[in-house]
């Protein structure tokens, strides 16, 4: 996906607020947003938005080491899901399609994100993803799909919403590699927080080693871009994967909630919609 | 006002929302951004916001000559306030202390800006000032300069407002001089915008000579300045006034409602709120 002028005062909102988060200084925050500020004259509107996140992060690492600001925030949202995942069974479990329901879920936990963090809206998010209509909705396509495949590849977004994913994974019966991002960007789920969401007892976890929040074919490593290549299914959650991906020629289904105008706008559909999208 | 790291992303948001006001295509504002990107490692911290505002406004008038993006806007909220303009006047005259009504009603006037255009938000936006409570409320100070002071240099800062404050000057029963902008910028009161409200039946209209969206003396004109400093009262109406002016030893009283967190932060008030507030 491309970038649109209103993603760039958004980079800058973002380094503002990972600078915060990763406990930077003023000053620091200051001189990371006037390199970012700089930046934005070499960023050309064909890159994907999640490449500027990426060029962000670097900036930060420069400053302060590696470092995963979200880490407590994270294991919050492992903690909070953990505690749903009985209950996500038993409406799965009760459901007349099982499959769709646990997309549903999957979906669901794609609310988790830096700003939410509350059970609260966790849980009132969990239910109206199970009862929300689809705005794109290729589940025939999927199912056709799931039904042919030998494995899938599962591209994983954020810690916490991977307990959500877990019940998808699950459901899928096939032999899944999940993946995560290669180092600790944003609060999108590492092999540590996949393995503490229980993903590990269902699936291989794997790294793209994307340094992004978001799968960024040039950013990954070889193991992976072969699997990726390779593979007969793929699915793909949230926004970072799907600006990443989007355009590809691979059997990808985009599995997300549209969380802000821009991605609605791309994929034609209003903000706070639910998406099933095969990407060919 | 100093300026605050989380101004910086705003300044790209608005520079974009401007670029776009003003008609540009997608690639003059991405160059647009470009260079209010690139500006931001020379924007130091203590400058006033609207400084920024005015180098945006600058580099807008480089690429598409002057014009005055807003002016149907202006026009329609001018028009819109005239309308109102016999009810304020009624609802001076029917309550108890009618300077105060007076004051609230030109505060109330302040919520008209590029975001809220139309009459039911104005007129709710109304109601509402017209009974909540000041946050900041130097009314006995502000009484006592009026009743002393031999005219009132009054700052307007849009167009429309200016319709309210025409009631405001009213009521001082002081001859009364009402500063416009150097030029048009954003939606901010101009001469002829003034006139059109009716301003020039109650005040002398002259120009401050500024080019950004307040007050900042360092690029007002020598007339006004003489003014300024020998001013025995002066009313500064909305957040840009304030922003260029707060920290001055004049005899301001600030008129305004706290519409972003920032400002809220700055005045320890919450956003929303009603200001009435001496700047000595």
């Amino acid at each position: 996906m491309k970038t649109y002028l209103d993603c760039i005062p958004c980079f800058m909102q973002q380094a503002l607020n990972t600078g915060r988060a990763a406990g930077m200084e003023d000053v620091q925050i200051k001189a990371l947003l006037d390199t970012i500020g700089a930046k934005i004259k070499h960023f050309k509107m064909q890159n994907n938005p999640p490449e500027m996140a990426n060029i962000i992060y670097k900036e930060i690492r420069k400053t302060i080491g590696q470092i995963d600001p979200y880490k407590d925030l994270k294991q919050q949202h492992i903690r909070e899901s953990l505690s749903l995942y009985p209950e996500l069974k038993e409406t799965v479990e009760y459901s007349e399609d099982k499959l769709l329901t646990a997309i549903r879920i999957a979906i669901a936990g794609n609310i988790i994100d830096m700003g939410v963090n509350k059970k609260f809206n966790i849980y009132k998010n969990l239910v109206r993803s199970l009862n929300q209509e689809f705005a794109i909705f290729d589940y025939l396509k999927f199912k056709t799909a799931l039904q042919k495949a030998r494995s899938v590849l599962y591209l994983g977004d954020n810690a916490g919403e991977s307990v959500f994913d877990k019940v998808l994974i699950e459901e899928l019966r096939k032999p899944v590699n999940f993946v995560v991002r290669g180092i600790p960007v944003i609060n999108d789920v590492t092999k540590q927080d996949a393995i503490d969401s229980g993903i590990e007892k269902v699936a291989d976890i794997i790294s793209s080693g994307s340094t992004a929040p978001a799968t960024i074919l040039k950013l990954c490593n070889k193991r992976f871009l072969s699997k990726f290549n390779e593979a007969d299914m793929i699915i793909s959650k949230g926004q970072g994967n799907f600006e990443g991906l989007s355009g590809t020629d691979k059997p990808v289904f985009f599995l997300l909630k549209a969380k802000c105008q821009i991605i609605a706008k791309e994929l034609g559909v209003n903000e706070g919609d639910i998406i099933l999208k095969s990407a060919v």
